[in-house]
């Protein structure tokens, strides 16, 4: 419950509304009430992997490929967490590890809600990965651990931004993959080899999976 | 975007895949995408109230009425909030307004999802409430802050959790209503009188606003 409870003794006098067919329950709506609403339950996958790997391009066409199926998903990355959620974290060791894991409890919370919730971040280090896993899967929910599995040497390549460019002049420090680790994942769900499969055949292999967990429907 | 984007010369080359109907989009899935997958928009109702006011039983009341309805609800509160997003929060001023301004922004997330979302915390100051509602407002998102409007005196009685009481005796500083300020809300879109009415009462009121706003079907 929240922060206040109402007396029980007040409960039992509670008429049963038929003008909007309000009817009284005890209990808090169930993740199970709100799977009956979306056909589908929440989950979370959680794309990982290096700059320019493709996380964003394959986060989209995911989220497109769901919505024509009437699945409910949404995305969360750099775009609506760090300007807002996490507008007051930097880029050093602690922030990088708290960004992550309100990014985590985030997911939790829409999983929990029923949503197909793709997150979208490099998360290098795979003990705060596994710590995102550990409060899914405390709360009885589904946590797959994607991989975006394209090699650095073509992430260097693409340098959409620019930023391997920088980082390998030195004009950017910490940067992941060039002078900061990136903790290759252990034992993910799912292994994406972007780099030798097109988007369509990535975004059907995760659409495969969610299938086969039953998470959605065939 | 989010934190890397692939070079446009791959997408030209990009086949559509008929097996699964995964169509080539250029932009991201839309708000209004997600809202035809649920049949209702997002919004967020920021109840405000102080402890024992009925924030938990009224939301709890319309998580069920809308549920019945097929609208897709979400309750943010202590429960799911103080032990996971902010358990690393404390009760300072800081850490407070810190609470309220990390709820704001997971509200804003799940309305942006199309989630009618019911935050439930008693968020005392008028400021705070402010920004919250900023937010949700210039990203072109609903924010309707509901007003637990139960007298002190009522709350004080029923203390489902004899918190006033501890407070009365000294045992808890800086309580809202006894010895920190309750700032009551300048202009709520609705003012609920939970004294004077029935829980049922109340969601019918809730959900005549939001039908009325056209944010549920009616």
């Amino acid at each position: 419950m929240s922060d206040q409870k109402q007396p029980k003794n007040e409960s039992s006098s509670r008429p049963t509304s038929q003008s909007t067919n309000i009817v009284w329950h005890d209990g808090e709506v169930s993740r199970a009430d709100r799977a009956k609403v979306l056909g589908h339950q929440g989950c979370t996958l959680w794309l990982t992997g290096l700059s320019g790997s493709g996380k964003s391009t394959v986060g989209v066409a995911l989220e497109h490929a769901l919505n024509a199926r009437g699945v409910l998903a949404y995305r969360l990355d750099g775009d609506n967490v760090r300007h807002g959620l996490n507008a007051n974290l930097g880029f050093g060791a602690d922030d990088r590890k708290e960004n992550i894991r309100r990014i985590g409890e985030v997911a939790k919370l829409f999983a929990d809600a029923g949503v197909v919730t793709i997150s979208s971040f490099i998360s290098p280090y795979q003990a705060d990965r596994d710590q995102v896993r550990k409060i899914h899967e405390d709360a009885g929910l589904k946590f797959l651990e994607v991989f975006i599995n394209t090699p650095i040497e073509i992430c260097e390549q693409r340098d959409p931004k620019g930023l391997y460019k920088k980082a390998r002049a030195g004009e950017i420090k910490g940067f992941t993959g060039i002078d900061d680790p990136y903790e290759l994942p252990k034992d993910p769900e799912i292994d994406l080899k972007t780099g030798e499969n097109t988007i369509e055949q990535s975004v059907e292999q995760l659409v495969a999976e969610l299938t086969k967990r039953g998470l959605i429907n065939s």
